[in-house]
């Protein structure tokens, strides 16, 4: 199989669904939309769920797990959410399979063995979980609730793309429940930040911090907040939404609490979840026509070392050096993989490891003993260089950081190239049609007049940014008077 | 709400279910048979999935995830696979809800949204697994492929008892490749291993090694390894098992390699799994009827403190020694936690921890500042002594060892004296009657003798232990002739 990409000025589509497949990171399944996580997939995922939960953690927040299963009525008690996610959920109707008596051998749906209530498969946890919180909740010492799931969820996407859009994902979601409003929205805008730093500072990736319009609002919030990514092809991807569900879902579990004063009070919520959806913003921020460029940070491997050799005798002289090396990065909590396959020449194992993103390489051969060198490749500039033994380790600490900065400045710098301020409608149409981005506009604040530039154009608003500074303008579109730019830009 | 618990003599069952309920470990949800794992128990489980993921990857396994749902043209493809779980599996038929037109603000399954091809809620991953190892797999290159998946499965199961047996559990699956028999059979008995190992070092709980009859076989497993523990009253509890697969899933799903003399030849397997229903037999094998009682190795908080104070004076000042403990213990690793919270008094702390199982209990009033002491209590034999500060540290890290290794030595103890020798029918339903653990007797080998037995005393053959040592004997039922001796027994 050619391992060579079709490139991203050839068919950016393309080029995504290449990577994802041959970087080994997930491929599609027997089942309509939903993806096969490869083990190399897996481990990048993993470590940014080990770095969230770390977070979350740290900010106060236990793990606990609810079911799969959400009992219809319990869905649709909360109308919004239910209107929200009705059209795209499983559901469970039968609990029981029988052999086909018109077809020995095969088995079918038992007719008998039918609920009597249907459950659906998860779309979000809002409903079950508030319908549990009920009976933890009777006064104000039992709150707050802070409490994150690590969970499987399933919404039935018609048009599916690995890590993108997928039938069933993984993701966290966190459910919490305060006393007041102002702690609520406290807790959500927290949560959101705890995003934004998590994706800068751990994939490198810049976001900018804002609010959803009505329209664009999590099916039953109050307000979503959500930080916002621009992918190389200049659409926009929502990385993460932290919502303020105000009262809805107290009232519609009839959770109430009470006060110190004793009083019985609706309890406040909020929600908030990042998914493997990450994946894909990570693969289009950093990744090149070569294949996959991952941050140090999210490197199942920050390091591969492969040794070039004829002979048995060169290999175990190399491997010797290698151990050492091992031993000097591994004390540096540095990964290094020592990729001594014997099924594959080194010119594969190079292709490979560069295809999969792997941040810095170390080839050593025969001469390289001699000299006291290794050759040190890096995977984000492709370029290479001689460097001693005696400094490897240092230098590869120090590269490991300088990549992480490296990566971040440059999507920083192409993100910010990609703002583009616009004052008339028809400068809007211009940018949107060589897809440069973000687009700051100002807008009247109505849904009527965001639904129908979304009609004409595709783009929606991806948010109100938190840091919008105050600027009288009028709506390019209706020329209605506007306080401030807001953001639009097609979307993932 | 009383905390206190059923005592165990009085009702085991109902000393179990209140004291998941009252430790905050789970509780039953709003979708039957399916539970809650509050997030103490998940706090439990998140560590037992730790140590198990470490020593997975060790041991040389990848973690990957694979879809929830498995088309059911794939889940009869191994037909004895898809005849042990047909009966007890969810099946999601659509793919859509809709306002029901007879009753508005309700929703109801859209007749038009049936999904062409009913899904089935996994079980159990044999066969998304297998049908997508055929696209992985062409050579010995590709072998041996090593994988691991963390998630949750589905069972229909009609009586359920939280941890136990639940609808829905969560778990580790692990699914193996290999080229030889040879080879899949040294892994399922390394993953066997594995559980025993973990299981007694690090739950405290001693097992038996062995494997199953063919009666008892995972459905489509060639042989099943399995560790066996036994609760206190009486019942034996698989806790894990791992299977060699043959090459049945590899002939179901048509999966070959190419070997190295260029031959095709079908793939060998193996797959092994622990769950939740861990948590059950850590309760079951240690608590007590003061309530929960954890190996520190387990312990979400190994040490909580409660300071004992009347004056705020009082407070900071024991705050100020406490600061010292805090920093000295966590400095051993060792968790601890200060629990000073002022909506509970000291007395209704002590009883939560205890009810909780946290190992030691430190509390700290103004006497044992003016003499430099702590009084210090052990929740597994409930005793307390008075320790100076300066000992504190090394006596906590001494007794945390000391609890570990005591109550596997008491759980052992037990086990021992809880295996008893039979050599007749009569003797066998005797000691039946009494409830009392493992009976190890002869067995003819045959399914027919199994079965009646069963039928006629509700007994199983947990297994056949690995160490069996060689004895001419003769089956207790059938009196015909038998090799060694297997380990009946009533069991969860």
């Amino acid at each position: 199989m050619s391992k060579k990409l079709t490139s991203r000025a050839e068919d950016y589509s393309k080029w995504y669904n290449e990577l994802v497949v041959k970087a080994d990171l997930a491929e599609n399944s027997a089942v309509r939309g939903c993806m096969v996580i490869k083990p190399y997939g897996y481990a990048i995922w993993e470590k940014m769920q080990a770095e969230l939960d770390r977070m979350f953690k740290e900010t106060g927040h236990q793990n606990a797990y609810f079911p799969l299963f959400v009992p219809k009525s319990l869905f649709e008690a909360e109308e919004k959410n239910a209107e929200g996610f009705a059209k795209e959920c499983a559901i469970v109707t039968h609990y029981r399979l029988q052999t086909d008596p018109d077809n020995p051998g095969k088995l079918r749906v038992d007719p008998e063995a039918k609920l009597e209530e249907e459950l659906i498969v998860r779309p979000t946890s809002e409903a079950i979980i508030w319908n549990t919180y009920r009976g933890w909740i009777q006064s104000y010492r039992d709150l707050p609730i802070l409490i994150n799931q690590w969970a499987n969820v399933v919404r039935w996407e018609m048009r599916t793309r690995l890590f993108l859009r997928t039938a069933e994902f993984l993701w966290q979601e966190g459910h919490t429940a305060h006393e007041t409003k102002t702690e609520a929205l406290a807790e959500a805008r927290l949560m959101n930040n705890v995003y934004a730093t998590f994706v800068e500072k751990f994939m490198a990736i810049p976001v900018i911090q804002g609010v959803k319009t009505e329209s664009e609002r999590f099916a039953g919030a109050d307000e979503t907040f959500c930080i916002e990514a621009l992918m190389q092809d200049g659409k926009a991807l929502q990385a993460g939404t932290s919502h303020f569900l105000g009262q809805n879902f107290a009232k519609a579990f009839d959770v109430k609490y009470a006060t110190k004063e004793g009083t019985q009070e609706y309890v406040w919520a909020t929600s908030w979840g990042v998914s493997t959806r990450l994946m894909g913003a990570l693969i289009m921020t950093h990744s090149d026509d070569n294949g996959l460029v991952l941050p140090p940070s999210l490197a199942p491997n920050q390091v591969v070392i492969v040794p070039i050799y004829k002979s048995e005798e060169d290999l175990a002289a190399i491997t010797e050096v290698v151990n050492t090396i091992l031993t000097d990065l591994r004390a540096k909590n540095i990964t290094v993989k020592y990729d001594n396959r014997t099924t594959q020449r080194p010119g594969a194992k190079f292709a490979q490891h560069e295809l999969q993103g792997v941040p810095l390489r170390i080839a050593i051969g025969p001469k390289d003993l001699e000299n006291g060198t290794v050759e040190l490749a890096r995977r984000d500039t492709l370029t290479k260089a001689v460097v001693g033994l005696n400094d490897l380790t240092a230098t590869v600490e120090s590269l490991l950081k300088e990549i992480q900065e490296t990566l971040f400045k440059k999507a920083l710098d192409f993100r910010d190239k990609h703002i583009t301020e616009v004052n008339t409608f028809e400068e809007f149409k211009q940018v949107l049609e060589n897809k440069t981005g973000f687009i700051s506009a100002h807008w009247d604040g109505t849904n009527e007049t965001e639904e129908k530039i979304k009609e004409l154009t595709k783009a929606t608003i991806r948010c109100i940014p938190l840091e919008m500074k105050a600027e009288e303008g009028v709506c390019i579109f209706s020329g209605k008077p506007s306080k401030g730019r807001v953001l639009f830009a097609k979307a993932y």
